[in-house]
């Protein structure tokens, strides 16, 4: 292994600081250089606490800056384009949070600039590096519950998205915000492609912010049909008074697998009132372990150790299944996904398989 | 109380002898006098077992006899109609196994019988006398979980129905036959109205099956708008490979509750190669309690102790919402639930509430 | 099988009136003819409960009766030598609730009763009906965990025991009254018998009755030896403020067994201030199957169905091993269980196998 | 905080490692500057592995060493007396791997040297800092469970002991290096000290490595008496067959805690032959936190910034409870703990609370 790969981090926020922390409290073959983050009280305290010196305020001059390596880019969804852009045009290595980006025009601008430069750029989907999501997903390689025929993923987290977030068209919505890790759970698990879509959803907790950003739900459910024949579905609620749940449930033709758990830790009180036991109350405790193994693949990545385990293409995926979720969601109609979508390619046959309620290609998810 | 309630089992199939051995093993207040089986070996077989003397081969003889106060009806789906409304109309009460019927218009029939009877009718929805679904009805009343908001019931069982209920006209399909159960309990547990659903089904298992019965799936999922808000699911499948399995989860504003669990046993066995418990395998000992409390409550409804728990109306409403989905499962399309229904009004307007999709009168479930 | 078996309780308290109720809600073969129970008041109410007509004061009466074929005996412990004896004497099977006796000598005088009666002697073990404990006995006998080498049997209730049986010498003391059952289980599970005891008792919760009542404790830890080397523990509390609580963890030369589980049924709140469940509150709900399978099982042995399950050494067994657990807990000493107890033989060598500290002879457990 | 702790690992085995990698992943505040192993290939291993240069073969070199500041000490337990006394004597901060030492001799000798040291001792205890462990100690203090009465500790590992350890002079027998920790729990999470045992051990897997080392048992049960009143039992097995074993069970006055489970994570397969989870396999994946929390404790302490959690007199208080368990599984009786030997005195009255067989001054535990 050369030189510690240098990383900055974009994005003081709290998923960035998770990242900080984690580059911080140390990743073999990486050391945090900088921070930037616009915001000066953050910007300063981040910096502080993570131990290092360079503080940026612009994330264009932070990617492109020589004595950076790398980039963590945990800023607001609708500044990932351009930031992984120049990121991947500078030479500079990507790990970017979810989701990828708002729109899908966006994506293939980021999936462009990726194809062509060196620099590897990685999807931020830690649950690919969690242990029981990768028991999991080895239980299904060897067969042990034959072929998945349904999957279904539960994501649902106890506080509002950010404020900038509500904006369904910065964000994506909640389903992209919060459920985009369901969205690839579905894919990695199944090795099948998103085919169709059926959303319901529901301001059922906060029909105030429903009122001026059209399309804010806190409640969503939707149904795919996956293009291997499976049928996934993923729910997503947010504020969820009880704490952060990510739980995956797996039928397959010879058994089921569950994945995940509510409960934080083993302890158990046994009283008369109740058998008690804490829950789960943070993705940042739950997946801690998860996330710190996907900033060592960020290193192991950039010293060419590794091959990247989640790329552009997830992204694009999981935002393709979202913004098929909010079209049908706003038209209460199933909404066809098209997998040319997918190579970039916008002409020719869709070679995709058939199904029910495909004829009317108006409901297509395009950008 | 009087004199015992006089008992005749309609059907000496699997579920019919659950509840024979029942009253063969004691009910308080009622005692089982007879069997109707048309298969010679069944009933004779059901009638030295059950420790009983009168054997019927015509149900309609023995729901008349005057020397029967009460009939089991454990008969296959599409002889429900002719016997429950003749038994009704003998005066005579009735548990009905589930689904109600096959059609609409069949269950209206049994409606107007019921109404115009002084016996009763009982809808055979175990699961309302069952402990943990007893208790999770009560969480929700004391709003320990604030208001529903998400429900999602799995109803799965190791074998395939009999073949006779593979044609979907005769049983309603799977997610009649198999989900009926979770049908009701949606409207049960949130107190909500079927008011659209979304289906998407597989012939997963067994496509060959499905090549000679149209509509045939072993595997379903459908997403219900209910009236009040609430979304609700209900996903099935037979034959489900690892056992029975019947679990409910409700999300609400306040909380979440879980009902259901895989494990057969307490007994777990922990060696290198895994953690072990044995799984449930049958709805036979999952619910063998709520069945005996079910027929207990048959007794105690013939003598007036107690009011019906389940009526027709919750059978009719399970058959409007497995309609639903068989339609839906066809299109591809959603499928709007009238209330109009509910009422055996078939006039007027429908006054349910407004949601995405309603536009398309072709597609209300109609019978 | 012939006509029915006609049963007469004794005693109509708690453990009683659970018998009762099974044989009036019915057992196949098996007729409650009559409630034996010297308080007038609880036998008026178990007669007009359980529906049966005859009452008795007196139990040798009862079991003397020439229409009582057998008798569920669940009076106070001091009353059931010469109830068995009696009913053994008069040819009436027996089914004894635990404790069998609370001496050693009135234990053998029952033995030789039921060693010369042609009526058949139930030690009222019912755990050994329980399908957690049967499908672990399963799992042992096909030697899943190996050879047993530690077995440790908890046993809590939420109440305290009646006042009578706080006099150790009238009940056998916590350990025979709360814990025989656990007592049963080591042997049952193990295949092997008592050899050594050490045991450290406390009245943590009620310092007061023992103040009044030497040897009560309401907190009972002991330490087996058993004959084929095998550690058994068994530890007791009640009152156990969290409810009751009967679980048995078995270590074995290749992996581990589980018995039990606190909760009382599956439902599960999930709320930010804890993830509950609710306990078992009593053994009459947690056993209820057993206690019936008990009940069928002496109505089949009466019928000459079935051999004896538990026969009067089980109780003799476990009365040894309590006896040498009140004995440790007052001198704080180890206490040699004499295997030439078991054969009612009271001279001769042991023949058991050797270990520290046998040979103190006045240790061992007498009567 | 100012300068870098400068770390020397003193041991490159197991334990050792998982320290080690803890440093070289990053602790705040502390830099691992060299290991200390005398095999070469070991050590030159680690060196690469753990991407430090300082290579030492005597430990008493490295613990002197003006470089350094701090060792974690995991060399075998008859090593730790000379090498701790060395190092505090240097003023250099240890944390030190259990058990303390083989005899209590030398366990005052370090207690010698800590008390006239400026530089800190810890106990590798690591337990006090897993998040489990620590909720249940919370519940304990905030009353949750009211006063406790009983604690129960397993404490079950996979691999047999290393070669040397089966020597129950150099290591204290496997209730001292597998149980350590559980002896420690029992005093930390119910506050009270040590007063009596009885054990009782069998070499029950491996009677041929107990042929040649006196005292080698694989199966340990020992019961105390605590000074509060409370009893306490710690089991002990290894090698067991199936895992690693973890678990704490308290019965208070108002309820019960448990802590730990066998799951190694949260995926769970549900097939016809079992419902199957992963069994935890080794301490290092279940407590991989609580030893990255030990090392930063390290770290935190030798900057001012944290009084110590673990003392010596922790490590003293769990070698006596392993004394005396030797003693009693060697001799078959019950053994006093002596309070007096806690605070070095070996003169005047005891002072404990009294308790049965106390009278015996032969079997107190002396050194």
């Amino acid at each position: 292994m050369g030189a510690d790969v240098r990383v900055v981090l974009i994005g003081a926020g709290r998923a960035g600081l998770v990242h900080g922390r984690n580059f911080a409290a140390g990743v073999r073959g990486a050391r945090l250089v900088g921070v930037c983050e616009p915001d000066d009280q953050a910007r300063e305290s981040a910096l502080a606490e993570l131990g290092c010196e360079r503080g940026f305020t612009d994330p264009l001059e932070a990617v492109a800056d020589d004595d950076v390596d790398a980039v963590v880019v945990a800023s607001p969804t609708f500044t990932h384009p351009d930031i992984t852009v120049a990121a991947l045009k500078a030479g500079t290595h990507v790990l970017c949070e979810k989701p990828l980006a708002a729109s899908l025009d966006e994506a293939h601008a980021i999936k462009a600039a990726a194809t062509s430069s060196d620099a590897a750029f990685l999807m931020g989907f830690m649950r690919r590096f969690d242990q029981s999501f990768r028991r999991a997903a080895e239980r299904l390689h060897v067969g042990d519950i034959g072929e998945p025929l349904l999957i279904r993923s539960t994501g649902r987290g106890p506080g509002l998205p950010p404020r900038w977030a509500w904006n369904t068209d910065l964000s994506g919505g909640m389903i992209s915000e919060v459920n985009a890790h369901d969205l690839d759970s579905l894919r990695w698990l199944t090795g099948q492609e998103y085919h169709r879509a059926y959303a319901v959803g529901r301001a059922a907790k906060r029909p105030d912010i429903a009122e001026s950003n059209p399309g804010f739900v806190d409640l969503v459910t939707v149904t795919f049909e996956l293009t291997g024949g499976a049928v996934g579905q993923v729910d997503g609620a947010c504020p969820a008074d009880y704490g952060y749940d990510a739980r995956v449930e797996i039928y397959g033709s010879e058994g089921m697998l569950h994945i995940g758990d509510t409960r934080a830790n083993s302890t158990v009180l046994v009283r008369s009132d109740g058998i008690v036991a804490d829950p789960v109350t943070s993705w940042r405790t739950l997946f801690a372990d998860a996330y710190r193994a996907e900033d060592q693949h960020l290193a192991d990545v950039a010293h060419g150790l590794e091959e990247p385990k989640t790329r552009i293409d997830d992204g694009i995926a999981a935002l393709e299944a979202a913004i098929a979720t909010n079209q049908s969601m706003a038209t209460g109609e199933p909404v066809h996904i098209d997998a040319r979508l997918r190579d970039g390619s916008r002409s020719g046959g869709s070679g995709t398989p058939g199904g029910a309620g495909e004829t009317n290609p108006t409901r297509t998810v395009h950008h």
